[in-house]
């Protein structure tokens, strides 16, 4: 038979509540959260081993939760009933898609990509500041198809809730790395991988360059750009060019600008 | 002498409280509200007639209050002194640049629009819903320094707070005008000016597109795309292939794609 959860107070629950809320207990346990029947499927579908599922029976049929958990047979993962009530307390901003996935982290180490093009195209950004920015960038990266997107210097997990749901569960549909900035450089340069840094000015202009070789873009905060590190050590630093009263453009929007360059020099 | 407020139960700044909250007051007098002193130089560079600076003594230089007063002679635009607890009621979301300053509001009629550009190239932005996408769809405008941006059916008044603040004043750098799809379609047809519609299949890629001719590049909303309407009556619908797991991307992040497609053509 299910188990079946009724109350807020319960053991299990309070620690879900723990996982979405904080960093330190993902890490710890090596485990986070996803809501969501479609960010449940993509994170599987990434190959990521679900061991709880809590379902709530008035949100979803028992039949889809089993689908789900048919995806992850090689780790027996439990099926929870939980009621309403504690859906509600869980649920993260009020979705209504009646499934929360527990999911075993993954440790994203660079030494872990695997390019299956010979002449990648990766993204890399810079401690970007917020989680619906990491989010967006995730999203521009699983739409051109990138081999891999690498994160320098995070400022939050990947598996905070808002980078989860403002990917649009895109976060498991990219090769992801985390790294700081020395390692990734050293790693690029290692690969022969071309590093163009966008940088606020004195650049080459972002389309003369050719981006068929092996290729890494690399953008930096709005507010302040990228490092030194990065300008100092780059293939070519590269510009958008700005041509309007204000001299500021939103990090996705700039790295979708430069990705899909990249992306059209290559399917011409 | 300086007429100074210190209450926040003052009927003048009411009115403000008003002219931020309710697009209706914006439209009955005609005015509506820039906070931050970048902003208000951007409306006034934009040649925007100010009416009122309310300032906070506390926060700002009445120097500089004078220096943006001096901007905006024409219209005679009285200075209010308010007290630090008047300006924190007032100030929308926590700002602390100690310049609120009430504009007259202009029309945004497609008749008003004028091109400098022979060839102009414009993006057109259908039902976008959020102020925050219409900001990052002015920011991306400004950047490539569009000759006017309309925006079709709006579900908002160009003048909501959000949409000032999200575009960081882009919303005074860019041309703008307004108007349902019948009618801006009219106009773009009566102009010649090529209808570049954003779809979701069956279309051309963008970059096969020569955008050098005048040209309207035109973007629907992210749940639904656009309306038949503009898939039927464009010059040719485009699309910017997707090549991940999720068939979904960030309008302002499409928008940034396609225009500067546009610039770079152009520019070569």
């Amino acid at each position: 038979m299910l188990k079946k959860i009724t109350s807020a107070q319960n053991r299990e629950i309070k620690r879900l509540l723990q996982l979405q809320d904080k960093s330190r207990n993902r890490k710890k346990e090596g485990v986070f959260i996803v809501e969501g029947k479609r960010e449940t499927q993509l994170a599987l579908k990434g190959g990521y081993e679900a061991v709880h599922f809590y379902f709530c029976p008035n949100l979803v049929d028992f039949d889809e939760v089993i689908k789900l958990a048919k995806a992850s047979e090689e780790t027996s993962p439990e099926i929870i009933e939980i009621s309403l009530e504690v859906y509600e307390k869980v649920a993260y901003r009020g979705s209504t898609e009646g499934v929360i996935t527990v999911f075993n982290s993954r440790e994203h180490e660079l030494k872990d990509i695997v390019f299956k093009n010979q002449n990648p195209l990766i993204l890399v950004a810079e401690a970007p500041e917020k989680p619906g920015n990491i989010g967006a960038l995730l999203r521009t990266a699983d739409a051109a198809a990138v081999d891999a997107v690498i994160i320098a210097n995070p400022k939050t997990d990947l598996y905070n809730p808002n980078i989860i749901r403002s990917s649009v569960g895109c976060v498991f549909t990219n090769q992801v790395a985390i790294g700081n900035t020395t390692e990734i450089i050293e790693f690029l340069k290692n690969k022969n991988i071309g590093i163009y840094a966008a940088a606020l000015q004195s650049s080459r202009v972002y389309h003369e360059i050719d981006f068929s070789p092996a290729s890494a873009i690399v953008v930096g905060t709005e507010a302040t750009g990228l490092s030194d590190q990065w300008l100092e050590n780059s293939t070519q630093n590269i510009i958008i060019p700005m041509q309007g009263a204000i001299d500021s453009m939103n990090v996705s929007v700039a790295a979708g600008i430069l990705i899909f360059e990249a992306s059209r020099q290559r399917s011409i």
